[in-house]
């Protein structure tokens, strides 16, 4: 090419060549490598390769790009425009010329591979590259001197016109092809599938002529408790409707454990659990695409993210082998499978991907997380508690990843705590105890004002409860305002002089709201902090043992995720030593990292191949077995710990060096119930 | 390997090679790729190394071996030989140990790709290489400290043991997959099935141990007519049963193109003949398995061949585009399906291969010809032509493939015919005319005596018709007899001097048989004649044309494939004009080598291969706008020709020069009904 030939650069990516005049702006972006759309590979009738031309001298890419420089509207732009619309300034990327040398941006929105914007702040981008894609062709009308198969025919035409060689259909899709072909007067829109790699492209539509709408996605986090879904626009990458549901499977078991104890007590226990999760599942399904007015046939792919129990019920295998030693998955590896196969009715060639799990106990919900948040791209050390009625947590860096999971059971998310509830309106979420006087003032779900402030209790209606987050901070405030001791004992009214501590058998509660007409009152007792201890002395004790394991005493920095992750307070979750001693701007939170997870791998089929390929590189560590997981244990026990001096945290909040234990009997019954527990 | 070591020979491969002292047979014979089998992977269970060790002098091979040379009898092998019983002289491969020189057979049945005995004559040997397959594996045990899943570890036991590399499974095989495990203590077979090509190994089936069952398919030729089924032992490639049903479409048109009208004239048509199809296929099956006495559910491979617009019915694809120019093809390619997708109740994971359609005109049972028949493998130049309602006709050598299809009608099959029927007890299946006194004598099916024998009518019964066979030879017969003319006609009892030429109407018919009590008066009418003629009319044409193409005006030899073609005689073919002139010796009738090549394909995955790529290199010839093919069919018309010579036919058949045509009035009806025809 001579330089007389105009130079082309693109913006954002910087790329330039020069090309002969009259080239298309499509076919320059595509020679260069330039993330340029199109469905319908430059025929003018997509308009997602639209470009934005600038004028003028551009000093820093040394040349000037004037008007000129690019081809007059056409007839097809015009049209176009008139119709639909364009921004201005904006040209089609496959009618406009280069005519001299100029300067081109791409648009996020003309981009491929888009950014995904996510909400919140996140650890890393997603960037849009979905498995289930739609492709314009042309197709070759049939020939009887040269007689094929108009699925060959097509076939062809995908690898001429979209570099996609071999496809293939399912039998369905060739019971439609013929009259689509010829209704669209052998021009079709295609939507493709490539989720097990490059070269396995399924057809699983046919629209006759150009297709104008989008396809779907759902990312669906499957909790022992909560489903989570998340309905996403498969060409935007944008989330349109997200919604939750409870598992219906609580009625068989609050825990995993119960739900195996179910169907091995129980003939046909697993396949009744089975039905009720996929029942569920598609209630939820329908109620996101109801919220996004969009029809459940146009959903052509779900990713699920499931803990290792929840996997093998929502695939009909019956979980009885994960509830003994040594806990054998029928299936580590990812799967793809028909969404008919789950009994969804959504598109009905939809696809299912299910991340793959890392052992018997860190399932495809750990996987999702170690996607999320990226563990084994850390370059300083990272712990990653999962927060929920099981924990998974990973420890690692660029180094090494290692996980685990431990039984915290459901005292975080407000089961087994005398007062507690799940998290919704009218919950106690927020708790503080004054150091001086020890009165306490708190704020609800559904208000955004403390107890102390005016007007409050007009907002926040009935007090119905305290939620997770609400007894982590309950139980901290009371820690520093030395109205419970490092053993986990309520102190007397006479020992903290309060007389909001009082009598409630042998032991004592702390009352945090006296009740009135309507609402009832709520205390902090005994029992509910000793299930508390229980809880977070399981979590320390898996964190502790991933430390060992890596022969580290401290972590740089916690990433706390799970829905109930988000709402923790770092300073009160350290005050209780639910975590270890770490600076607390170090501890952050991740949100719902699971369900992201899904999302990654429901938005870009390449993080499918990342995930299959560091799970496989995580390190399992069985806590079931560790012995040291016993003697972590007992001295997590205390609040913050037993041994540990939480030096950092103590800089920033007070513990003060109280014991109310008198008689030495409660002692002894606690440790009588740890043994029970750890058994 | 020092020459110390001893020197072993298997037979009939004639593969030799040393070994230590010690050495098993079975790894010796794997070492060197003898074709020696074994399910249980050399454990002494299944039994099918059996090797039948030779001692004394052999001269030819330079060695000699004595009883020595192998171990003594172990206690596997007592503990097999007392349970089951082995033929005298028969050692187990995978216990019997190489202590000396020694050489050893392998009968057939040790051989993993037995040669399959066909019970005819036919051109070519099937080698047993069944897509679906069992291996007994030995897999690890699960261990909490290295997680894996447990398919995974099965998928690497097959991958160490059986080099099946990254073998997967339906979701159905991973619900059952930990209970057999477990049922068998970590051994199992498998049912693995590789139809897709060595590197897609899909497990269908596991047996907790080792599974003493063997696997079967099915083989199905899926005619306009009727529908053929072998049931085959996918072990030993035996048919254990066949059977043949009529296709219950025959209610919704005769013909092929009916049917497509059919379906074009009724909304729902083409449902509705799908599921007659498939219905009748499930009958069939049932039938096959009932006669063998196996569970249709250990059926796990289903072969089919249908011309395209039964390939298409099958399918539930609607055959209109069939119907109609350019006659394209939904898809063309072979297809791998569930048969779960077909409706069909074998083996739930069972699988359906279907070979690949040729053209529009030229199905997957042409496909199956040119496979079974191997036209491209022959050196001298073959017609084959299957005669059926549609003629399939091939024409090649190993230069180049030609192929049509002829549209002969269902004269061929006894309808159209005023005595005809299909070919059944008491029909008229040969017949002879004597030259002089124009008397004919008769068979019928039932009875192996001719009708001027002693005794025939008792044996034969009530003669009901005349079938294919039977109508051709007799108008055969009347030509050579001089009863019938070269264009047709028949002579009157005057012009022929036989009595038994009588008038019907202005033409005249010839009596086979006077009819008694309770068989009816039989006769060929110049109206059967026609039909005839229109039908091997439209046969020699569709031949002549390629034979055209290929620039030749005879051939080497003719192949009469289909149910029908086994039973034609090749001179009265001949003398009729359905095929060139040839020397009838160089005739052979290949009986259902549409059926066959299904079986072939059955039995050998890699016939699958070759079928799909030799269907690519054959070229198609559409009859239907070939403006020649009027002119051959018109020329083809006269018997057995209005130009050709017959040279070689009249050396050995009489073909006397008469006429009767005498008012030139019949002529011209014979030449409106032709072009009516063609139009």
């Amino acid at each position: 090419m001579s330089r007389t030939d105009p130079l082309v650069i693109f913006t954002p990516s910087g790329k330039r060549g020069t090309f002969p005049t009259g080239t298309r702006v499509l076919d320059a972006a595509r020679q260069l490598g330039v993330d340029l759309d199109s469905v319908c590979g430059g025929r003018g009738i997509c308009s997602k390769c639209q470009v934005a031309p600038s004028f003028g001298d551009f000093s820093k890419h040394g040349i000037t790009s004037s008007p000129g420089a690019l081809s007059e509207w056409n007839s097809v732009e015009e049209r176009y425009k008139s119709i639909r619309g364009m921004i201005d300034g904006r040209r089609l990327g496959c009618q406009a010329l280069i005519e001299g040398d100029v300067v081109i941006d791409v648009p996020p929105e003309s981009q491929v591979h888009k950014q995904v914007v996510r909400k919140s702040a996140d650890t890393r981008d997603i960037v849009l590259d979905p498995a289930t894609r739609l492709y314009y062709v042309e197709v070759d009308a049939p020939d009887m001197h040269e007689p094929s198969g108009d699925l060959e025919r097509l076939s062809k035409a995908l690898a001429e016109q979209w570099d996609l060689p071999g496809t293939t259909c399912d039998l369905r899709i060739m019971q439609q092809l013929q009259p689509a072909l010829r209704k669209g007067d052998w021009k079709v829109t295609v939507a493709v599938y490539q989720g097990n790699g490059p070269d396995e492209a399924r057809i699983v539509h046919v629209w006759p002529g150009y297709y104008e709408g989008t396809l779907y996605g759902v990312a669906i986090d499957l909790g022992s408790t909560t489903i989570a879904a998340h309905l996403c626009d498969l060409r935007t990458g944008k989330v349109l409707a997200s919604s939750g549901i409870m598992n219906p499977q609580i009625r068989f078991g609050e825990d995993l454990m119960s739900r195996v104890s179910y169907s091995m007590m129980n003939p046909g226990g697993a396949v009744e659990m089975t039905k009720a999760v996929r029942t569920a599942l598609q209630a939820l399904i329908n109620t996101v695409a109801e919220e996004a007015a969009i029809d459940p046939a146009l959903i052509f792919e779900a990713v699920f993210v499931a803990n290792p129990v929840m996997h093998h019920l929502l695939l009909g295998i019956d979980p009885v082998e994960l509830g003994q030693a040594p806990f054998a998955l029928a299936t580590s590896d990812s799967m793809s499978l028909l969404a008919t196969e789950l009994d969804l009715n959504v598109h009905p060639s939809a696809r299912v991907y299910i991340l793959p799990c890392i052992a018997g106990h860190v399932g495809a919900d750990a996987a999702a997380v170690a996607l999320s948040e990226a563990p084994h791209r850390s370059e300083d050390l990272v712990l990653i508690v999962d927060v929920g009625t099981n924990a998974e947590i990973l420890l690692g860096n660029t180094q090494k990843v290692l996980a685990c999971s431990s039984p915290t059971g459901p005292a975080f998310e407000g089961a087994q705590i005398s007062s507690g509830q799940r998290a919704a309106p009218g919950a106690i979420e927020r708790v503080e105890i004054d150091k001086v006087n020890k009165e306490p003032r708190f704020r609800v779900i559904g208000s955004d004002k403390w107890s102390d402030e005016d007007g409050f209790m007009a907002e926040a209606g009935t007090i119905t409860g305290i939620c997770g987050s609400g007894i982590i901070e309950a139980i901290a405030e009371m820690r520093m305002a030395g109205l419970v001791d490092p053993g986990g004992l309520i102190g007397s009214a006479a020992q903290t002089g309060t007389k909001r501590c009082v009598a409630n058998g042998r032991t004592h509660e702390y009352v945090l709201f006296e009740g009135d007409g309507t609402s009832p009152r709520i205390t902090v007792t005994n029992g509910d902090i000793r299930a508390i201890q229980l809880a977070k002395a399981a979590l320390y004790a898996g964190a502790r043992l991933l430390m060992d394991q890596m022969g580290v005493d401290e972590v740089d920095r916690v990433v706390l995720a799970g829905a109930f992750g988000a709402h923790i307070s770092p300073k009160h979750a350290m005050v209780l030593g639910m975590i270890p001693d770490c600076d607390v701007e170090k501890v952050t939170s991740a949100g719902n990292a699971a369900g992201t997870g899904a999302r990654i791998a429901l938005l870009n089929v390449s993080a499918r191949r990342e995930v299959e390929a560091n799970v496989r590189k995580i390190v399992k560590v069985e806590t079931a077995v560790e012995p040291r997981f016993q003697e972590h244990f007992v001295a997590a026990s205390n609040i913050p710990h037993a041994t540990e001096p939480y030096t950092k945290l103590r800089k920033i909040a007070p513990l003060p060096d109280v014991s109310f234990n008198t008689n030495g009997e409660d002692g002894g019954r606690r440790r009588r119930r740890r043994s029970a527990k750890a058994n």
